[in-house]
């Protein structure tokens, strides 16, 4: 049996070096519990990104000298750093509930469900109705029995339909997922590994992070500021790639800025994408509300891209649960997959909805929001606060002069005054002395959200 | 600088192990490509699930006695074991698509697009209406503006009219989910880390598999045979219960088989999960169809069981897309942020119109599907095939005297001469010489379709 002694005895060596891996990586995660201790008592930041990314480069030289694979070594070290920030996160400071635009929506729910009047300015949800087609449409369904299993990637006459909304975009480029976010999500999945890095751009939509984390990969975090008129920084983007680095996530008309990049820096930050091989993925479901030029990014034939849409805010359709995600085949190939595994496809009924809605297109929403804009922007400059007039979008992303405890306590004044607002916190860890405040209402409730704030704001 | 000494040096050290750890790898894969020469000499299988296995549960058990997290060890031991796989493997060896009754489906609805006429008895998909309260529902959650976000974990009216089903269940123990399916995928996901393992008693539906591979964890297969009445053996289940074992999943009425299993049974097997502190995951989609003894396992009092159930079947509301899971409240919110993250919730005018459907219960769809299932067992009875009439269910299994090859040549031969059925294979590779047939047509269309099937089968 000379196969099977020499496999038992390579296989026993195998258990041995595991069990010495093993023993190492947990007194690196001493030391890395010693470190979080010192920084704790110094109150320094945990996460520093140069300190990992130098540990990085050090492990990667190493391997290349002894001959590992460089996905595998970036994999490895982000799996051990990602540990190790965890444990030294763990020991003292156990954080609240992360508060954010949902987690407000949800207390404002409940003080409602108790009776009490509030105004919700804090999340994005139309005040207005989908297009009256939609109610037809759903009703058609039913009749024809339109009410079955379809493709998983969606029906090929509302696929047909978004396709043409792009120009040169073919139908089986497009998938029809169950809003925005599970394209979001079955993008990062389809496309990130464990242990792999996803750039995003802050402040932001807290979803990107929720799903990059889902999997197990790592974010890298970019801050835009209001100094810069929240424009990011090429170089800034530039270093924090590394050969780890599988996407880059736009968000334009921004969520919660309403910032539109230049063309120039969309165009500079793709060739860079393109140099290093990494998806770009561009969630663009406010390019119905851009108030100046807006170009998707399917318009720059960059084939690494992802851009991801909803009928969420065009079309008013929020509670469908109905997006969409247009790429190379070979990435809505993945993405179709995913989606087969976790839902099958979206509903029916609500996928002819959505083919209703699109050939009977709203003209007004965008209009409408615009003028509630320009009445908030008014209102606001009225305000000791300091903001960007939003290019598009529905909110306005303004800052006070204090700190996150100080804001944290304006919300929840607010809140209890009955007007609910999205801390800025929630969109990023720089962003403590922000608000969003949504554009999503009739503007003579906006008036009385916004007197309650002015007062509430200059009573500090 | 005391605080910036003490860092650097801990920093150094960091440097140092996390070296040391490369270099115990860089020999754990040299002992892997060793071992990759000798199996490829031999001309052994590369994969070796309980090699795999048994390194799993050693490094978590030193994991556990050092005190490292399970889910990091999981992932860590996944990443090593994945890379030693890669590099054991010289090419690739590309498997053909595996074929089973959504790919058996998908070439249907191909064939039909090109004018072929198929009969369809290859998917369970109802083939009457939804109740009509449903069209009606839909309307009216247009006219009341009922298309807004809802809680992640569904409607509070439709999470309560669904608990009054189950004596006992609180409104809080259930989650309304895009179908059975998005259920079974947030249970697992919930419930079992990368690396873990999931027991699966086959012949099954894929789903379980799929979603127990895409986080990374492991299935067992426990398998049951015609022979034995499709009853599981409780010491092959004991057996393969190991460390890693977090959940294992029933389905009764049962798919593809239409067995149910006696109550005695099912309790040893929880007995055996509560020892064992596993979940047990029961998709009870088929109990609005069952036509002896049925028991929900919610009556059996268990902690740890997550009942799936779904509109699609009872309702004939495949295409509605919605389901639900009832469990403890703590596995049920973390189902909830799974949710959250991925789809945010069901559609809400989908929401009021399962609400519907319950409060406007079908009576003869189980009567219905009966009636047809005794037909076909007396012309099934009349041609060369085995099976054991179902308990439940709206399907048979049938098998022929052949092989695997043979039974997808008649698979093929059928579609071909407009019959579709789904092949054994997608129920797991010991039913490769099974086909499912499904009651989802009138009887004059199932007769059709029977007939074809046999004179193919007597012809060969």
């Amino acid at each position: 049996m000379i196969e099977g002694g020499g496999l038992d005895g390579l296989r026993t060596q195998v258990r041995s070096v595991t069990g010495d891996i093993i023993h190492l990586v947990k007194k690196r995660m001493d030391i890395a519990q010693k470190i979080g201790d010192i920084k704790n008592r110094f109150n320094i930041q945990i996460e520093d990104e140069a300190v990992e990314q130098e540990i990085q480069n050090h492990a990667q030289e190493l391997g290349r000298q002894i001959g590992l694979d460089r996905n595998f070594i970036g994999r490895l070290l982000n799996l051990l750093l990602t540990e190790s920030v965890r444990i030294q996160k763990d020991q003292t400071s156990k954080q609240p509930d992360q508060l954010n635009h949902m987690t407000m929506f949800m207390r404002a729910k409940n003080l409602e469900s108790a009776g009490k009047k509030i105004i919700h300015l804090e999340v994005g949800e139309p005040d207005y109705l989908p297009p009256r087609s939609v109610k037809d449409a759903l009703v058609k369904a039913y009749e024809r029995g339109q009410v079955r299993y379809t493709e998983p990637r969606g029906i090929s006459s509302l696929r047909t339909e978004i396709s043409k909304q792009f120009p040169g975009v073919e139908k089986d480029q497009v998938i029809v997922t169950p809003g925005a976010r599970f394209a979001v999500f079955s993008a990062i999945v389809a496309a990130v590994s464990i242990g792999e890095e996803v750039l995003i751009l802050e402040p932001a939509w807290p979803a990107y992070k929720e799903c990059v984390e889902f999997i197990g990969a790592k974010t890298k975090v970019i801050n835009t500021s209001l100094e810069q008129g929240w424009d990011p920084e090429f170089d800034q983007i530039k270093k924090l790639i590394s050969k780890n680095t599988r996407m880059l996530i736009l968000n334009y008309p921004n969520n919660p800025t309403g910032k539109i990049i230049t063309q120039d820096i969309l165009q500079k930050i793709l060739g860079l994408a393109q140099e290093n091989g990494i998806f770009v993925l561009s969630d663009e479901v406010y390019a119905g509300y851009a108030y100046s030029r807006f170009k998707s990014i399917l318009d720059y034939g960059y084939d690494k891209s992802i851009m991801v849409s909803s009928f969420s805010k065009s079309y008013a359709m929020t509670g469908f649960r109905i997006g969409y995600a247009i790429g190379s085949k070979n990435i809505i190939n993945k993405m179709t997959q995913i989606q087969a595994v976790a839902i099958t496809s979206v509903a029916e009924p609500i996928q002819y909805a959505a083919l209703s809605a699109l050939r009977n297109k709203p003209t007004n929403n965008a209009q409408r929001i615009r003028k509630r804009l320009e009445f908030m922007n008014k209102r606001l400059k009225e305000m000791p606060l300091e903001f960007r007039p939003p290019d598009g979008g529905m909110y306005f992303f303004v800052r006070f002069n204090g700190d996150t405890k100080n804001t944290l306590d304006i919300v929840e004044d607010l809140l209890q005054k009955g007007v609910a607002v999205a801390p800025g916190i929630g969109f990023g860890k720089c962003y403590g002395n922000f608000l969003r405040i949504s554009a999503c209402q009739p503007i003579g409730i906006l008036e009385r959200g916004l007197d309650i704030i002015e007062s509430v704001i200059r009573s500090r």
